[in-house]
């Protein structure tokens, strides 16, 4: 039992969830699941909790399901709790911020799936992880591949290079990006996401968080980090060295890939659930520059991260309110971006703000877009 | 001057020993240069040691350049010589056998150019680098990708994926390849490299040499080393893991990058005179199977790999010999597949063979191959 790591998944019943007890089932001697927490989804909470039987849950709906024999813990508790030695930071938006700051603070191996942490308190918690020896592990594939190309390198990279899909809608005009559906923006080419993560993929701000988390996990300069599209989805990310030498991770688009890495580093494993890239069918990769004009998104969060400060916390509030008004059909795909540039052109930033300061800029910047999106309906 | 290696370079006149001493003139701080051992070029390694003033030298015509002061070693004696930090193994076909062993014997760190001698001893080389410490650094763009892709790797790789450019014959009718030109084939579309890799990468021969170095390096089963065909020379290998995930090395075609990684190792430095990549410019990656019927060499190779013994090292004695005589118009291009596959459909192998009996195998080939070919004019 001594080799057996206690995994707590917050977030559980979501897609990064489901699919980190999808690989935990499959390596049944090396990881037993100490900790469940999920927001709504009380249904498949309930069916998770009699297939891994945690001591410990977490439910928003605060209806703790019968039959079964657990504590109730808040997230936090449960992210920081001392019988968890990896917590899979899976929650989406701004709620993943605290738990991820409270296992940091306690020490924990943190599986990082929830961006906005990162971008909106990425100086926190980096200085937090310092202090504490909190390891983070990144579950984006992006950052997955970019650790997985530093490991064993004795020097840090010279450059980063983010790919990118460039989501569903590469190449569409104005006017038709204009006249995108929520079902339309839904279809993701090549991951299987949740709907938040899947409609910034589809307007490229998921590249431009993700280039605010790449310069936290890997202190990289913002003009030392690249985005190239790479509409294949099979190249992760690459690295590149003092010597000129780049290094890539590839593999299938499959979350389960990261997922399983960030649980079981330094080792890998085999897993038969897992797919292999299967060169009889690989042809060609492409490569192309990213359309900043065209998806604007991607400039607002590069330059909210240039600029630090709170801005980078109202861009998450700004994107995630905006998103939300666009899958319930009050405002265009478009107005996603002119929304949230908006919002930060209307922001008063604070440097190194506290964490009570990054979450007053949050609530703020959701009520202002709300507040616009009604003036612009 | 404690941190300044000490490099003994053997083939100092050919395409990888003068692009050594390119990199060593990038890194005066780093590097100094010992020894100098070339062939006839005699002219060349005058201004060599005027350039580097090297303590040894070693020419294959015996007479010394005057005006320098330095001791006349063999190459042997050079390889193994206890002052050497660095043994760059850099001349051509078998005589880089010997002066390898003496190296690894002598628990250098070896930049290991010269396939022959791991095709045609490698069990012998790597046994002798076990017992001694010797570390082998492979300097063929091909391997370093691979080690670099190792490095930091708790396990074995699950697979290995050797990329070639497919040669500047790619897609030729067997017709067509029937009429080659020396001048044709030594055009290489991207590597800068000496006449008989040249021709070897026309014929797919090296990638077949390289296979059977790969087996021998990474203690590779046959069956698990994948040949890729990558026209644009950028991905210069990969490596599959246990889980699925793919590393890959990239870079410019260029060897001065893995030569100074062989340097360098386990650092990384910055030269302004390595070609960096640039993604401006990258607009596809192209892969497809290689082609055995086209290319026989590539099959022959790989079974002579299997079959092991002496076989290996009948396959490199018939190939050198077969590209002299292609080189000068004895022979035509296609003839040079059929003459190493004749040798080795007449070649009696012993298993486990010594040194000699390595030795007696290339000679007895060699002369095989030419009265074959004086059969056959």
């Amino acid at each position: 039992m001594g080799d057996i790591k206690r995994v707590a998944v917050l977030g559980s019943t979501g897609s990064i969830g489901r699919q980190t007890l999808e690989v935990i089932s499959a390596l049944p001697h090396r990881f037993s699941v100490i900790g469940l927490a999920a927001g709504k989804n009380t249904g498949l909470l309930a069916e998770q909790i009699s297939q891994f039987h945690p001591s410990f849950i977490y439910s928003q709906e605060n209806t703790p399901p019968t039959g079964a024999k657990y504590e109730f813990l808040s997230l936090e508790e449960m992210a920081g709790h001392p019988e968890a030695d990896i917590v899979v930071m899976a929650t989406s938006g701004k709620w993943g911020l605290k738990p991820t700051l409270a296992a940091v603070k306690a020490g924990k191996q943190v599986a990082l799936a929830n961006k906005e942490s990162l971008v909106m308190a990425g100086e926190i918690i980096t200085r937090e992880a310092r202090l504490s020896g909190a390891q983070i592990r990144p579950v984006d594939s992006e950052h997955s591949a970019i650790w997985q190309c530093l490991e064993g390198e004795k020097q840090k990279a010279a450059r980063i290079i983010l790919t990118a899909s460039g989501g569903p809608f590469r190449g569409y005009s104005a006017a038709r990006l204009a006249k995108v559906t929520p079902e339309q923006a839904l279809k993701h080419p090549s991951w299987r996401m949740g709907q938040k993560v899947t409609i910034d993929s589809a307007t490229l701000m998921n590249k431009g968080l993700e280039v605010i988390e790449a310069r936290w996990l890997f202190d990289m300069a913002f003009d030392n980090i690249r985005i190239l599209v790479h509409p294949q989805s099979i190249i992760h990310s690459m690295v590149e060295f003092a010597d000129g030498s780049v290094k890539a991770q590839l593999g299938q688009p499959d979350m389960r890939l990261p997922i399983q890495y960030a649980l079981t580093y330094p080792e890998r494993l085999a897993n038969p659930n897992l797919p292999h890239l299967d060169w009889d069918n690989i042809k060609e990769f492409n490569f192309e520059p990213p359309d900043f004009d065209r998806f604007p998104c991607l400039k607002l969060a590069i330059e909210a991260g240039k600029k630090g400060g709170t801005y980078p916390a109202a861009l998450c509030a700004a994107d995630e309110t905006a998103v939300e008004l666009f899958l319930s059909r009050r405002i265009k795909f478009t107005d996603i971006a002119r929304l949230v540039g908006q919002a930060l052109a209307e922001h008063k930033s604070t440097a190194h703000p506290t964490l009570e300061g990054i979450l007053a800029a949050d609530t703020e910047t959701r009520e202002k877009v709300k507040e616009m999106a009604g003036d612009n309906p």
